[in-house]
C-alpha cells in the first residue's frame, strides 16, 4: 500500500544558459535569449515527492514538515535569490538547463529520504515549461 | 490503446491528527498543532482517474458525467461538510491523515469500477500538500 | 502616483455558523450543512493590499517582508489550525461566516497600517466563493 | 538519466458528441447536453510531455522552442478556433470526445518526436475534466 | 460596512463573432479567425459579485447558495452547452463578443439582486483575457 | 456603458534592489537577499487592463489582438529575458522594485491608449506578492 507524498515549494534565481567552451555564435544560435550575458531570471516552482509505505504509527509516509524543512535547508537556502551560473557549485561547468537543474535538485535530496522510498522531483521554469526527474 | 480519465472534484472537512493510545505530550510533539482537540479543517480537492480502454460505440473509457455521479455520491455525500473524526466512520480508529483519508476514498471508489480499469486517486489537503494512491 | 501592493497568505482552521439565540432548526434551515455541530473546516486564502504613495528612498509602498510578518504575527498566529467558533475570541458571539472573517481580519491589520495608507483584504473561503472588505 | 520535459499549450474549438448511425434519441440519451446539434465548445489546454536523456552538449532533452513550435504547427494550426467535427478530417468519423480528440493529438506529433524517445499528451476539456494518452 | 461577496462559475458554449450586414472580407479583415463560420467555442469562466451591508441576523451580504442557484438559472440555464449566436435570443442581433456577453449576463442578474446592492460581473473568455463589468 | 477588457501576459528577467548611493551594509538591511550584487530573477505575470465604452460596430472596447501586440511590442520586447537594471534605461538610477515597474510599464503603455480611457496594470513578481497602479 504505497502512497506517494508531494509538497510544493519555490525559489528564485538568475541564470543564463551557454557553454564556456562554444563562440558567441554558436551559444547564441542554440540558447537564443537566453544566453543573455547579463543573465535573466525564473520564479521556479517545485514538487517534490516521496513515495513508500504508511508508517501505521503515524499514518505519515513522511512527515509534510520534516519534508518542507529538508527541500528549505538543501534547496531554497542553496538556490533561493541567487545567481545559479556565478553562486551556485554544481553549476560552475554545467548549463543550468531546467533539466540540469532538477538532476541536481535531485541529487541534493536523495542521501536525505531512506533509500527504501521512491523520491520525483518536478521543477516549473515557467508556468509553462516543466520538467521532471525521479532518478 | 489506454487513455487515463481524470475528474477533479472537492469536499471540505474538520479534523484532528492523533492516537488515542497516546498522551497528549506524544500527540503534540509527533502532530503538532494539527492535533487541535478542537480540530481545524481544509477544503479537499480531489482528482479520481480511470485508466483504460476506449469504448468504440461511445469513444468514452468512461462517461465523465457517471464519474462526477459516483465521486458525489460515494465521496462527497460522506465526507463534504462532516467532521471526519468524529462522523466518519473509516476513521474512528483511524489516524485522518492524508495517506489514510487518500486511501478510504479509493476503497470507497474501487468496487464501482470496472475491474478491468486502473483508479488512481490524488487528493490535496492544501494547495501546496497533496498525496496520491492507485492501489 | 499611488500604488497598491498586495500579498497572498493562507490560514486553515474548523468553523461552524450558527447562531446560539435559534434553535436547530432555524440554524439548520438558514446555514444547512454549514451548521454541522461537530464543525467543518476550510482552507483559507487570504490577499492583503496596501494602497498608499511609493517612498522615494526605497521605491517601496510598504515592505513586502514587513506585511508577510505582520499578517503571520495578527493573522497566522490567531487563526491558522484553530477551530474559529471555540477558540477565536472575535467569533465567541459573532457567527463565523466569511463576511464577518474578513472585517475581523481587516480590524486587525488596520491599527498597523499608516493611517495614511488604504487597507482591503479579500477572502476565499473556497476556491468558488470569496468575499472582499476595505474598510 | 532519463528526464521528462513538458511544455503547456492552448487552443479553443467547438465540437458535438454524436454518432451519425445512431438516431437522436439514442444520442441524446448517452451525450445529453452534448449533443447539441448547433455545437457548444472548450478551450482546451495541452500538456505535451517528452521523455528522454540528457543531450550533454546542450543540456536539453528536447529544446523547449522546438516543442512549442512543433505543437503550433501541428495542432494549433489543426485545431485553434476550429469546429472539429466540420473542419478536422480525422473526426469525420471519429466522435471528438477528450479520449478519441487526445489520441489524434498523440497521433500528430509521435512522427516528429525522435523514436528513442517517450510522448505523453494531457488535454483538459474544462478546469475539471482532462485526459491523458502515452501511446 | 459593506463587504462585496463573489461567487465563481462556469459555462462552455460555441459562438462566431460577426455582424451580418458586413461581408466576409470586412468580418474577416476586423474578427480574423474568430469569425469562423462553422463557430469556434470557449469554457467562459464567470465571477459574480454582489456588495452590500452585512445582514446582521444571518451575517451574510447574500447567502452564497441562493447566489450559487441564481447563476444557475439565469445564466448557466440559459448558456451553458449553447451556440451564442444561434439559441440565445440576445445575440440574435447582438456580436457576442466577451463585451456584449458579460453586459447580457449582468442584465439578467440585476432584476434578481436587491436594488440597495451593487452587482459586478467579470468573464473570463480564455484563461488570458477577461471582461469586467459593473452597470 | 463602460466595461473593462483584461489581457494577461508574461515576461521573465532578471533583477537586483538596491540604492548606488547606500552602502553595502545599508543596502543589506533594506534591501536583503533582494541585494544579491549577483542578481536573482522572476517570472513576472501582467494583466493590463483598458476601461472605455463598447465601440458599437465591432462591440469591441479594444480589440484583443491589438491589446496583445502592444503589450508585445513594448512591454515584452523591452523587458523579457533582460536583467533590469544594466538593461533597461529606465532602471539605470530608479529602484527596479515592483512598485517602480508596474509604473514604468503603464507609462510605456499609456501613450498608445486612447485619452479617453482608463489603463491599469497589475504586475505579479511572484505567486503571492503582486501591485497595481492605475495612473
Amino acid at each position: 500500500m504505497k502512497v506517494k507524498v508531494s509538497r510544493k515549494a519555490h525559489f528564485n534565481a538568475a541564470h543564463r544558459l551557454y557553454r564556456q567552451d562554444w563562440d558567441d555564435k554558436k551559444n547564441n544560435a542554440v540558447f537564443g535569449k537566453c544566453n543573455n550575458p547579463n543573465y535573466h531570471g525564473h520564479n521556479y516552482e517545485l514538487v517534490v515527492s516521496v513515495t513508500g509505505d504508511i508508517d501505521p504509527e503515524t499514518g505519515f509516509v513522511i512527515d509534510m514538515k520534516i519534508l518542507k524543512d529538508l527541500i528549505r535547508s538543501e534547496i531554497e537556502d542553496a538556490l533561493d535569490h541567487k545567481n545559479l551560473n556565478v553562486e551556485v557549485p554544481e553549476f560552475r561547468t554545467l548549463n543550468p538547463t531546467a533539466e540540469n537543474i532538477v538532476i541536481v535538485i535531485y541529487n541534493k535530496l536523495r542521501p536525505h529520504i531512506d533509500a527504501g522510498k521512491e523520491l520525483e522531483v518536478i521543477l516549473y521554469e515557467t508556468p509553462r515549461n516543466f520538467v521532471t526527474y525521479n532518478g
